[in-house]
This record gives structure tokens, C-alpha cells and sequence, in this order.
């Protein structure tokens, strides 16, 4: 979550407590509007265990589902979309084993490419086209009232559920192979490196939405290493 | 609504225009927090025509269903107590032919016995019982929120399940992938390629498995020939 409102901060602290949800992961907040959010009614618990992070790397790094939300709007998507409902059932079987995060961008912008670019996919309330854009506080609350919403009426419909490959990779393990694979690149002079950040981004979703499952994140990864180390030793 | 604070006003008139609810009706608001809510982001319409009555048999005259919302607590209910998904669903139904009030009581009391006895029955956003009293923008996004989620629609787009990634790329462009990648390893000397055929057997699986979409595959594709390129000419 990155918001520089502490009013925001504080109201999605209310909401994860009012739901229980009990990690806060913010990335970079502002430090007066932290230390102000602290101070936010029926938050505490919440937002005393908050935890602070630099970047989204790292905030996500040990999840191996990470969804972006976003109001949509005119920008160009290069990712799945699913309504929120369709989003929570796929989430709620996820977390049934596993960790995921879901990424709130700021109430003014929203997420970066560069922030959604560490999602599997994006999930969106379904707001009037008109008046799309959510206050933060609401969205969140809106979003864990989903998955909290009726557990057994959910499970009964997830039936579709997701392709069972095995546990699925971290994203700590994804960023790994997205930056070794990057390495490669630069070594083998691949030409259209240099248009940087937003052909990164482009490598990091095309490596997730590949959904690897732990042992052949394990297996790219050596082949990718190798590669690497052929390439720089003969350059 | 009962309210006090501006911020609650327009929070929940925000909510109201992100689901397409026009009527707002305030009982008796603090006139300062009225005119300062008028103000806030990204209500303007609801708010303008916002209308206020003296008391809440005034305010929902022309409703013939009365729905209280609470967060329950220790108060004796006399009246029927409904989950909210419950609650929508009812309410869904009645809207259809006839209008329908939905009654949120100020931030710090809720609903006063007088304000409930005008009402149908009640429902409840179903929150963790040791923090049930949710911020008042955050209950009414909620509400509206499920008011509008469509479960008919949403059970359709459950069933597709997995996010569309586009078309898949045809199972040439995968083996090309597959070679290319058997490929660069050899190129890149790495240990394990003797093994031979099981070796290229699990390497194929492993690409399989990631279900490439056509504009991925040829992204793949062209980092690999790339590697290659660079690999065999160094070597």
C-alpha cells in the first residue's frame, strides 16, 4: 500500500481489523502521515504490527500471489482484469495454503506500471464507468469484505479453482528469475534493453504470467544462471 | 443518515456515486458539516441534490421497505437481524418495483431505538465480533458495494476461472521454444544436458506447463535466439 493520507492509512487499518486481517505492509509511506495514522481510531493492533518496506519487491517478496487493484481508467492494461468477486474466490483458494498480497496504489495515481508489473493479475470493483475512481479507504474495506463475505457459499463456486501444478513459486523467487533473465539479456546485447523500464516491466509479467510452480522456478533459474555465467566469462 | 462529520457525508455520498445511487437523504445533519461535505471530492452531484428532513419518518415517507443497518453490540434487537448478502438479496428484489431506504445512524451511536422502529428489519456487515463498529464511509461503500455486485453475472465470469492470457501459442511455436531453449543450454555448457532425453522431456514439460500465450512465446523466443547468437559467437 502506498498512501500518503494518513486518514487513508488509518481507515484501511479500521477496515483490516474490522474484517482480520492482520498485515499491514506499507511501502514507502510518508513518515508524518505513518506516525499520524498510528494515532487513528480502532486501528491500533493493526497498524502498531504495520510493517514498513521500501520498495513492492521486497513488501511482497515471500507471496506467491500478488494482485494489483485498480479503478481502471484510460491507461492501457497489460494484465488480466477480473471483477473483485471473480478476484476473491481465486484469492480465497490461494490463501487457503499460501500467502497472498493485494496491492492498493495511492488514492491520486494508483498503481505504477512499475508497481502493477509485480502482480499476476489486476482486480477491479465495479464502479460506475462515470465515477470509477474509489476513496482508498473504501476500496480496501470493499475488497476484504469480499473475502470475508460467505466462505462456504465462495468455496462451492471456486470449484473451477486453478490448474493444481504444486505450490506455486514466491515472489521472492519470481523477482530472482526476472532479474537473473535480465542479466542474460544485457549479457547476450539484446537490443531493445535499453528502452529500461518499461521493457523491465514488460519481462516481469511475462514471467509471471508463466505461473511457475517452486521446482521449475528452481529449474529456470539454474538454466538462466548458466547462461549468464557462459556469457560474461567468453565476452 | 444521521451524521455529524463532513467527512463521513461525503464519504458515503462518494460511495454512493461510484454505485449509482442517486438519493441521499439526511435527517437533521449539523448544517456546518453539510455545507463543508458539499465541498468534498467527488460528490458534487449526489451531494447537490441531496435532500434533509427533520426525522427519519419524514426522510423515508415514500419507501416501502425500511431497512436499519447496525453493527450490533450489546444492544437487545428486536427486530429480524440479517446478514447483509441476505439483506441485498431482498432488497435487490424489492427495488426492482418500489423504492427502498437503507438507514446508517451517526458514527459514534448507530442507530437509536426510535430510528430502528421505523424499520422493516436489519442487517449487518458480517465483521469480526471483537471489532465489529466500522467507519461510516467504509459501511455504506460495503453496502452498496453488494447491493450492486450482480451475483448472477458474477457466477458466469467465476466459471471461466482462469484469466485470459490471449490466444495460446500453437504447440510449434512451443517446441520452437523448447529446442531453442535445449539449445542455448548447450551452448551455455550446462552440466545436466547429457542426461539426454529425460533431460529434454522435462524441459519440454516445464515450457508446457507454462502455458505461453502467442505474444509471450515470440518474446521467449526472441530472448533465447538472442542468447544463443551471443553464446555461439563468443565461444
Amino acid at each position: 500500500m502506498d498512501v500518503r493520507n494518513p486518514l487513508n492509512i488509518g481507515a484501511a487499518a479500521r477496515a483490516m481489523s474490522n474484517f482480520g486481517f492482520p498485515h499491514l505492509r506499507l511501502v514507502n509511506p510518508y513518515e508524518v502521515a505513518f506516525q499520524n495514522a498510528r494515532s487513528a481510531v480502532g486501528a491500533a493492533a493493526t497498524l502498531a504490527s504495520a510493517q514498513v518496506f521500501k520498495t513492492v519487491a521486497e513488501a511482497v517478496a515471500d507471496c506467491s500471489l500478488v494482485v494489483g487493484t485498480t479503478a481502471v481508467g484510460h491507461r492501457d492494461l497489460q494484465h488480466s482484469l477480473l471483477f473483485l468477486e471473480a478476484g476473491a474466490s481465486i484469492i480465497r483458494t490461494h490463501t487457503a495454503s499460501a500467502l497472498c498480497a493485494i496491492l492498493f496504489g495511492s488514492e491520486k495515481f494508483g498503481l505504477s506500471n512499475e508497481d502493477m508489473s509485480h502482480c499476476h493479475w489486476l482486480m477491479r470493483i465495479p464502479t460506475r464507468d462515470l465515477h470509477s475512481s474509489m476513496n482508498l479507504g473504501q476500496a480496501v474495506a470493499i475488497c476484504l469484505y469480499e473475502l470475508v463475505r460467505d466462505p462456504e457459499a465462495a468455496a462451492s463456486r471456486t470449484t473451477t479453482a486453478g490448474i493444481a501444478k504444486g505450490p506455486s513459486a514466491t515472489a521472492e523467487e519470481i523477482e530472482r528469475i526476472t532479474d537473473t533473465l535480465l542479466d542474460a539479456l544485457r549479457a547476450s546485447e539484446y537490443p531493445k534493453l535499453n528502452t529500461s523500464k518499461s521493457f523491465h516491466a514488460a519481462v516481469r509479467r511475462m514471467i509471471r504470467r508463466m505461473k511457475l510452480p517452486q521446482g521449475d522456478a528452481e529449474f529456470l533459474l539454474g538454466m538462466l544462471r548458466q547462461m549468464v555465467w557462459k556469457m560474461k566469462r567468453d565476452k
